[in-house]
């Protein structure tokens, strides 16, 4: 009734705003500074700061507490998570995601489910032996999904997508569509986790999944397309820029809104209204307009990266949850490392197979995931983060029993296994891309349409340049292997296609590169020349 | 202690999430299909939509509700209103703002002042005649400062910068001053509303005024001047531009908050903020980030205010409230009829005489108010918006006694007051303006360093030029008649040795136009010739 927000006009609640926004800040200075190291990357700092900040303020309360926020599912799912998702979408490479669509499907959806299989049967048998309370065959089932979600958000942050654009695509989409595999599998197992598993519940879970993939993407795609429609037809530059602007933030938050409110994965709808902005919308706007997009989407999505590492560190300090498990840490630390034991396990035991049978499908060496690339997947998507931890909440503090020892001990495990993942994985990651794949940055060759400008590897990861300018359509650059391309694979062939319907149909009604009316107080002269 | 944001993880608070950002959509396609009206403007086309969507609402739900969300206090200070007020800083003419600077505050304190005791004293007169319920001395003396807050978001939307560059700056600096009139007067009422009024109490009362005056300007300048100072000293623009938006984004809420943190008049201190910001900071970052600033802040400070009518709209029709007042209509209807006279009666109490004061020290024939000028301040202050629904808020529902009569029609007369003075006098202040200054866009001749080409017409209140780069400083562009203007003013001197000093000291320290580093990788020459 009241927009999820309360109002506690209490001086305590200023006060924690004041703080974090301070925190913010201090997070972003020393991100800047520590840009050069190769270790450090923004997330793991902020994750720093706020276990420090949780140190101080625990020490001065007196133990009481070492937080300023309560970790809320609502504010996490409803106001950090769409900008970061949208933001990706909207700044991703789309020939080289939909180059790899199917791999990435595999990955997403196949591989999510051998490892919640994993996960699932490896805890039923080892952590069940620990004996840690009561917990029945839905938690553990809920284990398995929870710990099956990779955390697409720190994909973004050790992954860069112009130095890895095979690895980022791969990754990063796995991770979207892994997002959706993770909440059917979930739902399916809060709503039905006592039933008895038959051919029928089966067909029913991969009939929802698939429904669930295409309504949301669906819904995503008609967002995208109708801001472009809407802002093309009724002329928008005219009058006001930030009208422009206004709309599609606003399109795009209703677009995650709507797939929430309708039970769909909003992760992948906000990604998919992402990339059909960038490819209608965001051309349909005023050159000015163009570039407060690219940034603007960019600096929300980065703050909200920030926030929520910071949120999350300063959570990990709670006093609440490490109560209860205070007088058995060595079952926490028991249970965390099996948990971590079966991530490591869940992943190895898909993304090898997988990329094997990804390989098989392709003849291009080229095009090949080499086993040093698959170790490099199988690592980067090891990290735990937010949404895991959203999902253990849900799953262990419902109704009221968070009192249970056992799940006090799943809750603090799972914030042991994020914390951990999320820093050792995350610090590993940068070093270790660099010394399996020291020739990355020459892997470029298979995106014949990217510069390779050395200056491309100075920027940051949603740097400057709009790669959709190079991605998308491309029917105005004449490219010699064109032919070739289209001949030797039925993915080419269905670009092909999907090119010439967009050049005929798509791109007249909704706009895009190259059918943009000719703005007449454009104000890129006013701006660029000043 | 949980950042203001409760989690009521129900589906009923995603469906008023969905449901209000669809509203928003609308009222921006609507607002942008009526920008040709002469009568319209976005606020009031938020205002009927969200009346229309509780007129809705009431039917569907059979009575019962009528809004989607309650108004609260914390979301609209904490989050609405800086933007709103922020941008306005960050975009207005800063030398305008200046020359008149005696005058606004001559109107906002002594103007508040006199506007407050005139209210006061009618409501304690006529208001009390009505027999309404009980209601002591600080309730009237609160029903004074509650309705002489000037909505400064209403002026924003009503008067247009470029058109008549005085009068904006008059009346919207009037409203920013204002503020922190009404403050002190609101917690002096609600701290010592009893006592008896002595010498002692007025002393400190002015003595309050000047300190929250001075610390409130001189927190929003130090965190300008230190967002300025940092950024051009890291040189943030190296690695991200995106990084330097981020960090003024954050830089100016934090001042915000902290103003508030420290019982300051926050929306002074975030108004200095931002015409530090764009005074320095904006020309310390790169050519993307000053876009992407200039556009973002007016996005945010958009939405903002179409939420902001919005939620006023649909609050209006709470039928919690009208339910105390509808066995006696007939009072309601005249406190509101006598507090809107008041309103008019108080306002021209203050304007009239104050400008003829002001046109006293002011030699140039140029620089007088006119008369027809004074009808359009007076006439554009009267709007009575959120923060007057605020205020009445906190006195007439504070300590739970909502449910006595008197506060009940308090509170619907504070609506009327607000839905009334809204919609009437800003339908009226674009034909009053055609109206009494045919001549206003002749005007500017006053702003020698204005181009007054006429594209400068076409564009919105918060357009393409970044006025700063004409306004401020100045040095670079010789003006003849500068010898003239330094001596027939005692402002312009204050003026000149002002810009001696930010030309010596202050722009080789935190940056400024003329004094920013050389960026090698500048974004302007990738964006702009694509």
């Amino acid at each position: 009734m009241d927009l999820g927000i309360a109002s506690p006009s209490d001086p305590w609640s200023v006060m924690a705003i004041t703080l974090f926004v301070a925190l913010l800040c201090a997070c972003i200075v020393i991100g800047h500074l520590l840009e050069e190291s190769r270790w450090m990357n923004e997330s793991i700092t902020a994750l720093a700061i706020g276990i420090c900040t949780g140190v101080v303020l625990l020490l001065t309360t007196n133990w009481r507490k070492s937080r300023i926020l309560v970790f809320s599912e609502d504010l996490f799912f409803n106001y950090v998570l769409p900008p970061i998702i949208f933001n990706a979408g909207f700044q991703v490479k789309k020939k080289q995601f939909f180059r790899n669509f199917m791999t990435i499907m595999l990955f997403g959806a196949a591989g999510t489910m051998i490892s919640f299989f994993i996960i699932s049967l490896g805890a039923l048998g080892l952590v069940r032996r620990l004996d840690i309370g009561l917990l029945d065959i839905g938690d553990y089932l809920a284990i398995g999904a929870i710990f099956s979600a990779t955390d697409s958000v720190c994909t973004l942050q050790v992954l860069n997508q112009d130095e890895t654009p095979l690895l980022y695509s791969l990754v990063f989409g796995e991770g979207v569509v892994n997002d959706a595999t993770s909440i059917v599998l979930f739902n399916a197992i809060q709503n039905f986790g006592q039933a008895h598993m038959d051919v029928v519940v089966v067909i029913r879970f991969f009939a929802n999944f698939f429904y669930l993939f295409l309504t949301s993407t669906a819904l995503g795609a008609f967002a995208g397309l109708f801001s472009a429609f809407i802002i093309k037809k009724l002329y928008f530059g005219r009058h006001s820029t930030d009208r422009e602007v206004a709309l599609m933030i606003l399109m795009a938050y209703l677009s995650y809104m709507l797939a929430e409110f309708l039970n769909l994965s909003s992760i992948l709808t906000v990604f998919f209204c992402g990339i059909v902005m960038s490819h209608y919308t965001w051309h349909n706007v005023t050159e000015s307009s163009r570039i407060t997009t690219k940034h603007a989407f960019a600096t929300l999505s980065f703050i909200a990266e920030i926030f929520l590492f910071l949120y999350v560190g300063m959570d990990a300090l709670d006093i609440e949850k490490w109560k209860f498990v205070s007088n058995s840490p060595g079952k926490s630390i028991g249970v965390s490392s099996i948990l971590l034991g079966l991530v490591l396990l869940g992943r190895a035991a898909f993304v090898f197979p997988l990329s094997f049978l990804s390989n098989l499908t392709k003849k291009s060496p080229d095009e090949k995931i080499s086993f040093k690339q698959q170790v490099t997947i199988w690592w980067a998507g090891l990290m735990r983060g937010a949404v895991s931890m959203a999902l253990a909440y849900n799953q262990f503090t419902r109704s009221g029993h968070t009192q249970l020892r056992g799940n006090a001990v799943m809750i603090t495990s799972t914030i042991t296994v994020v914390l951990f993942s999320t820093t050792l994985f995350g610090l590993m990651t940068k070093p270790l891309i660099r010394l399996l794949l020291p020739s990355s940055q020459k892997h470029q060759g298979d995106m014949p349409s990217e510069p390779s400008s050395p200056k491309s590897f100075m920027q940051p990861l949603l740097g400057n340049e709009h790669e959709s300018e190079f991605d998308a359509g491309g029917q105005t650059i004449p490219r010699p292997t064109s032919l070739r391309m289209l001949l030797s694979k039925p993915t080419h062939t269905v670009h092909h296609y999907w090119r010439k319907f967009d050049n005929a149909f798509m791109r007249p009604v909704f706009g895009g590169r190259g059918f943009v009316p000719v703005l007449p107080h454009s104000p890129t002269e006013q701006n660029a020349h000043p």
